[in-house]
């Protein structure tokens, strides 16, 4: 688990995403529902590869993901991983 | 636009769906992430296929579904037809 | 139903779409898998919208797509329509 | 690899998978196109999760999985291992 120190560190390395105290989140916007829809795909994808789920929350052509280690009640490496693989997409 | 008697009436068809003054939603739970995805994907059909899209969101083995007609700027017989049509899934 | 000659005509303003007397094809290459299925999901969205299911089929990164009426026995305006569509994404 | 013999002996735990030579396959038939493109979903969950993709094809509500495993120009472990998991689903 990161104290929030590191947390803020590493955020810098990802594009738009931010720390909330609890999750470490960001919303996506695409053309249409279509390409948002697409985009979860994906995200699901890396998902089960990982074992790792993201919450995640959708209204039409946007989609907001949530990131954060249950298992060690706060954020973790896995979610930082989990993150960039996300903006490789 | 249905007032919220009609809609009470009409979610009394629906087994588990509830009106929240804004929303007619449901929450499903599935065994794991993969058959909550799978009836993600179903969602996402029929959304594109009537063309009326649910607010969603997920954690892990469960779906939440929201609806509400944009422009109509309340529940309609459109929320119903796609709620009905989840339920057939 | 089309004549061959007016499927040709229409096949030149499809890059890479050619017809084998029964179907009109294309095959789609991408990065990985999770790019194929990611088209092959929006293809999925499009088929459930307008009704009309391409024959497909994948390998790893490709996504092969056959297109044909079933109902009209031959290649109708449908299937022209639903290659645009693909091209568009 | 493993030899015919032992594909046969593998191919007797699992209904209706059968061998031709190359790869072992199953076609599965579903009501609808919704129905066979969410199990197709949790297939691709599936692959990606052991990295390891069947070439598939799907005609409406009917989808063909064949597994082979390119790196040893056979079947393998990994193959009967990912017909398991989609016998799971």
């Amino acid at each position: 688990m990161m104290s929030d120190k590191e947390i803020q560190a590493r955020l810098d390395e990802l594009p738009d995403w931010q720390y909330d105290g609890v999750h470490i989140h960001k919303s996506f916007v695409f053309g249409d529902f279509s390409e948002a829809f697409a985009f979860l795909t994906r995200v699901a994808l890396i998902a089960e590869k990982l074992n790792h789920h993201p919450d995640w929350s959708g209204v039409y052509n946007k989609v907001t993901l949530k990131l954060r280690t249950h298992d060690a009640d706060g954020i973790t490496d896995k979610d930082f991983n989990f993150a960039r693989r996300v903006e490789l997409l």
